[in-house]
């Protein structure tokens, strides 16, 4: 059985860490019996630069068919953001509609947490994120542009079809996982968005009478992954505040440098896409020593995808493994300084 | 000389915390050589339970010309969120056009932050949060209700004015601590107005060349009030990013019982109203047990606001004082089951 990846390195570190977890990928489908056949897209700033767009004008039409896409990062310190951004990550998320980004947080053995009193296996929670709407929907505008009367309206969109994807998925997980799902909105200062997203999840929420739910607001929220993140076990919440939580998943996890990310599209009529959630890091670019295994444990969320499940297992336990051992190298994100390259051999060695 | 204050001691520990930190203003205003002629509203839930409206028809106007606002909490387990806030602390924020709510985070000594690592003066910073508009904004809809095709949209307004006014504000408490000012928006995803916000800051900085300016996205903010808020001086955020990082901002340095807050408004023409962060927690209503120092810090910086800065000042230090020494009553928040009136009857004592 052979699939077919679109790879994409992208920017800055995002080339280190996908040339890093490839072989790592490759020797875990070997060892499960069978294999990824990688078509690479160098697209990106550097193209850019040389071209004026991110990507070709049928880009999208290249990666639709594929079994999946592995996504490095997108970002350069010359180019805006939402340059960048809007011309190659967005477009994969929203022209395939990949609506639900699921975010794992795991604190493993041998991982710090910068919280006083968590250790290994304390953290293990998921955050299900709305992932082509909501406050990111590119609505709204200025108008009195530099007058004192200048207004700016910045449009957030919810729909119901889109909600119920995510919230579906999310008690689905809560199913599989410990039952529990905290849903996070503000529907006590939004009163329309955020309504729609509440009155979702206790409708879809009736079909999964197991499944405890807990309601909490963005700010509350925010503060309990700090001051109880052990709590936590399904958390479903719309794009923005899906974004901010899963950074503070990261954070209280020990490094952004494990969090793996995946971009489903929930029917399968166009493929999914699986990124580490750091960005393009252009401090650290050229040096070596980017952390690879965000990038590793996407790829395993990527296996799990493709129903390779037990591969997907394999490439966690060797990741958890080399953590858990004082004298695996780690990079300096883990606080030691071992390389990128030192990472992966070893990792291939645990396999 | 002798100010006039508006006393809404509202919900739940609301009642408990104003009772408790009213003594303690007192005596440090008689310290200083002024009073507080009080006139308490006893408006708030109950009341709503009672005659259908938080406050009586003509509340605001009640309210309009006193010198400052204590507020408690506002906040019922049987009455939704929305009616609540929108009923009474809201519409004053509004009314009012306290256009600003400024929240300090202080890491004290004797207070444990969940944090490896931070202790005691370590952490100090101030979040300046715009406070009347942007995502809190009451703009937007539902359509198709029920229907697979319903779409909610929740408008965010931001004005220019609104803007530049918690913009200029933070600049000048920036001049005034440590000439540095984090801005924190979502521009890359959100290029309405977030642009027009940072638009704002580039325009208004150009009028404080001494300050430092430093950018963060809103996610990676987060991250970073878990991961260096030592780091911070003064930040300036939205309605909605600035209420997620007040409470981050209180939970790392140790307790929402400590955290107070600001609602001013700049021109001078209607009240200020000052008030712990902290809701109403019916969880632990009546059992004695709020901590009511972040009530005090409000009194603190509702001195300040009235020009009465040394008593202002000897509230805070009897704080300090009181949170450095181990052998002082603490309520469980802070780790010890001291209650309420111990709290306070110490602190009169250090006056
Ligand atoms: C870069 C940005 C647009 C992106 C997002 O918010 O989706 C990132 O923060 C992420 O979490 O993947
Ligand atoms: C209760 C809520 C509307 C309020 C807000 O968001 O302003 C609270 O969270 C706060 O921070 O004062």
């Amino acid at each position: 059985m052979a699939y077919d990846i679109a790879l994409i390195p992208g920017d800055g570190i995002g080339q280190e860490v996908v040339a890093a977890a490839r072989p790592v990928l490759d020797a875990a489908a070997a060892d499960a019996g069978f294999s990824l056949d990688y078509e690479r897209f160098d697209w990106g700033s550097e193209r850019y630069l040389d071209e004026g767009s991110m990507m070709p004008d049928d880009g999208i039409d290249r990666l639709r068919g594929r079994d999946a896409i592995l996504l490095g990062a997108v970002g350069h310190p010359d180019i805006p953001d939402h340059v960048t951004l809007r011309g190659l990550m967005l477009p994969i998320r929203k022209r395939f509609n990949q609506q639900v980004c699921e975010r794992p947080a795991v604190l493993y053995d041998g991982v710090e947490s910068p919280l006083r009193g968590y250790g290994g296996g304390d953290i293990d929670l998921v955050v299900f994120r709305e992932n082509t709407e909501g406050e990111y929907a590119d609505v709204g505008g200025r108008e009195h542009r530099g007058f004192d009367h200048e207004v700016a309206i910045q449009s957030a969109v919810f729909t119901r079809q889109g909600t119920e994807d995510v919230v579906r998925a999310a008690f689905e997980a809560a199913t599989e996982r410990g039952g529990k799902l905290t849903n996070v909105t503000k529907s006590n200062a939004q009163a329309y968005g955020m309504v729609l997203w509440d009155d979702v999840v206790a409708e879809v929420g009736e079909e999964y009478p197991d499944v405890e739910v807990e309601r909490l607001l963005v700010d509350a929220a925010s503060m309990d992954f700090v001051r109880r993140p052990d709590e936590f076990d399904v958390v479903v919440a719309s794009n923005l505040f899906g974004d901010i939580l899963t950074d503070l998943g990261a954070i209280v996890t020990g490094s952004m440098g494990l969090a793996p990310s995946a971009n489903v599209n929930v029917e399968g009529d166009y493929p999914s896409m699986f990124e580490p959630v750091h960005g393009s890091a252009p401090d650290i670019v050229g040096q070596g020593v980017a952390n690879p295994l965000a990038t590793v444990l996407s790829g395993a969320m990527l296996f799990d995808h493709l129903g390779e499940g037990v591969a997907g297992e394999r490439l966690e336990s060797a990741v958890a493994d080399q953590l858990a051992d004082a004298d695996a190298p780690r990079t300096p994100d883990l606080g030691v300084d071992a390389g990128t390259e030192a990472v992966v051999d070893d990792l291939r060695g645990r396999l």
